[in-house]
């Protein structure tokens, strides 16, 4: 960013510090809230699944004792397995869902806070410290080297390069969580449909 | 089923005509009753679905407006479309359950056990009738051929091979529309998962 005055870097380091604290951070407040609301009706899914299948089940077993249908009972019981173990899967992806994404993003959102807030307060404070410093030097006339050089400039762009990384870590904290899920989801699939030698297969 | 006697006969196909009514029937009822709890608990996990993923997206869209994280948030934005993909074809498999295995097994089961009701009232008339027939050739002597080939025991094996397969046309239609959910759940994992070059593989 060589080239932008002091103010333009200031403001754009703060205008980070503004979106984590009230877009970020409150972002993955609603995330928290919604996640929660969306393990709860998994949980109600999973429910009515077993409810089905297992009635499901239950018609195979009648159809295992009949003269006529036994095959289609065994048939009737390995599609009710299928789903049960789907099913069962998908509970274990909703509760790493629940720990490895919610609940870790509740934590951090909690030490974000106080993190971001500190950080911010440290820094607005130095700013201020070093422009004073330097205004000093300035109207003294003992600063000779460029502007763009000065310690004040130095600070302002290394804390600008580090309030960007803090948002990027941020934002790929929150993208590789998701990226997992998708990725359990997958792995769930190739595990049940795949390589089970389903019946449908 | 040579021989078995006409007593057995009968009574097999009464049992099957029994399971239909009392077993298979009431059983199709509440697979109907439980199949419907699942589908408006997979409707209202939908719409968790979709409100977190909408978040989810809108977290990302904030990232595209970020100097650090522009492709964190296309990441985002990918996944959120995966996942409401996702949901969107469960959704239709949902439909597709349905109309096509609830609403076909609601219909079934009403006009089945007029059907049932009807045909069982027809066989044990028809029964009545030729036991009495055959009993009055017995009595004066006009019978001459073995009582295993006699119309009586014909028509018993008939109607318990008539009732067999109605049993198994029965218990095949609820295997096939069940083996019908889990191809569609195939389909759709292909669809979504595998050729869609999600960013995860």
């Amino acid at each position: 960013m060589s080239g932008v005055s002091s103010d333009q870097l200031h403001k754009s380091t703060l205008s980070v510090y503004s979106n984590l604290m009230e877009h970020f951070n409150p972002g993955l407040q609603k995330l928290v809230a919604l996640g929660n609301s969306y393990i709860k009706a998994f949980q109600a899914l999973g429910v009515c699944s077993e409810a089905y299948f297992s009635a499901v089940a239950k018609m195979g077993d009648q159809a295992l004792h009949t003269l006529s249908s036994r095959s289609l009972g065994d048939v009737l019981i390995q599609i009710s397995e299928t789903q049960r173990r789907l099913t069962a899967e998908m509970e274990g992806v909703f509760r790493w869902f629940q720990i490895e994404v919610l609940q870790a993003m509740e934590k951090n959102i909690k030490l974000d806070e106080e993190y971001i807030d500190g950080s911010r307060r440290v820094y607005e404070l130095e700013v201020r410290n070093q422009a004073e410093a330097l205004e000093k030097q300035l109207r003294r006339g003992t600063y000779r080297d460029s502007l763009e050089n000065s310690e004040y400039m130095l600070y302002l762009r290394q804390s600008h390069q580090e309030i960007l990384k803090e948002e990027e870590r941020r934002y790929r904290f929150l993208a590789e969580k998701h990226c997992g899920l998708t990725q359990s989801l997958l792995f769930l699939i190739n595990k049940v449909f795949i390589h089970t030698g389903h019946p449908t297969q």
